[in-house]
């Protein structure tokens, strides 16, 4: 029976989604503790595999095991044999045909920003802190810019291995706000679409810092996203900032 | 002069705000940090002594320099010598007579309470960790009974160097909410007060928890509150989630 799991958790202290041998990855503790459940090894699908550090309030993963268990049973299970930072939060069961990576239509990431002249104890973990000024209104004029069907070669790892490089941010959003958490500034930049490439959210999350501090110019965004050159990009944000906040189907 | 000091700290890695010999502290990183700067040692005054696992977004200390600092630069040279998890968010120039305690009017604290079956890898560190079901509407019935001015005897510790015991709740207010960071169920319970006793907030809360499991009767807390009968006060709740949010002044 094909089960479906949301999982959450604070990426700061694993290798990444994806199983590598010796390291510890989420896809490697999820594969852990659903083969002790069933008793025998099985293959853990995930809708996508997010870097070293970032985190997911609700990665989707899919598993296909013989073993009747209640979906709440089931949770309850694999929570018992996990450490604090990653959590089942819900399990269903699913269709016999639904994978995780093959079924889902999109995804959406936000991107958090803690903005000032000091960092943050609430924060320091989950966001990326610049105490430079940020001009909300030029990121936002950026922001557009990226929105739409693009190939984005200048915005994605010099990878080999995938087909085509041409996907849909479907929405790209940048709200500014006071912290829940503590004192300070928050950025939240939402990005949505079809797919992702590795790579792309954090580098058009790079380029719209850099845009925001009056570093980089309209012109040159634009012509990055039509050229594909990588020159043209600016860095790349760092990991921390970025969490996986949904995944469509 | 004397500068006011907002501070915010994760409170997870400090034995709280008191400065005790060889034990990690607030206030003694704070002194440790402030001494360095002025060339001598410095005393620190705190709004209130959180006590160890409690955090705050917003404690309040004064202490008296005679360095010429601009508020700016010694928000950042504190910041620069404290670890990440403790920062000044903000620094004030305040008038000669102000003391961070004895100029307090009142203070507000949030204890958080994350309600689900499953617990998060955000929370973890900040809320309490409750599965089972909590019925609000009886929480908030049994919040009404502690609102006003009363004697806190059976909801505070058995310390005997206090003089008073009388001390005012002027709000409680319990919120239920979604969490932002990550999927759950997060209650908030906003309590403010002219004054708090040690163990008072947390011991509230013991009470609203309990009351909200249905283990605890209104008539049972009315007497708590009436007699000062520590026997019947319910478990004080866990320091980590409690959090000092504002002090007034």
């Amino acid at each position: 029976m094909i089960h479906r799991l949301t999982i959450q958790y604070d990426g700061t202290e694993f290798h990444g989604w994806q199983t590598q041998g010796g390291l510890r990855t989420v896809q490697g503790e999820l594969t852990r503790a659903l083969s002790l459940i069933e008793g025998r090894g099985v293959t853990v699908h995930g809708a996508g595999r997010t870097d070293a550090g970032v985190h997911a309030e609700a990665q989707v993963a899919s598993v296909d095991l013989s073993r009747a268990l209640t979906p709440e049973r089931l949770r309850a299970a694999v929570n018992a044999n996990l450490e604090r930072d990653v959590r089942v939060s819900d399990v269903q069961t699913a269709p016999e045909d639904f994978h995780a990576r093959f079924s889902a239509r999109g995804k959406t990431y936000c991107y958090r920003v803690f903005n000032e002249q000091f960092t943050s104890p609430f924060w320091s973990r989950y966001a990326h802190a610049e105490s430079r000024r940020l001009d909300l209104e030029r990121m936002r004029a950026a922001a557009s810019l990226f929105v739409g069907e693009h190939d984005w070669t200048a915005f994605s790892a010099a990878q080999t291995d995938v087909g085509s490089r041409l996907r849909t941010v479907t929405h790209l959003e940048i709200a500014g706000r006071q912290s829940r958490r503590g004192r300070g500034h928050l950025l939240e930049i939402w990005i949505g679409a079809d797919g992702f490439l590795r790579y792309m959210v954090r580098s058009i999350v790079g380029a719209l810092l850099a845009a925001g501090r009056g570093e980089m110019q309209m012109e040159t965004i634009a012509r990055a996203i039509e050229t594909g050159e990588r020159a043209l990009a600016a860095a790349t944000a760092p990991a921390h900032g970025l969490t996986l906040v949904e995944v469509h189907y």
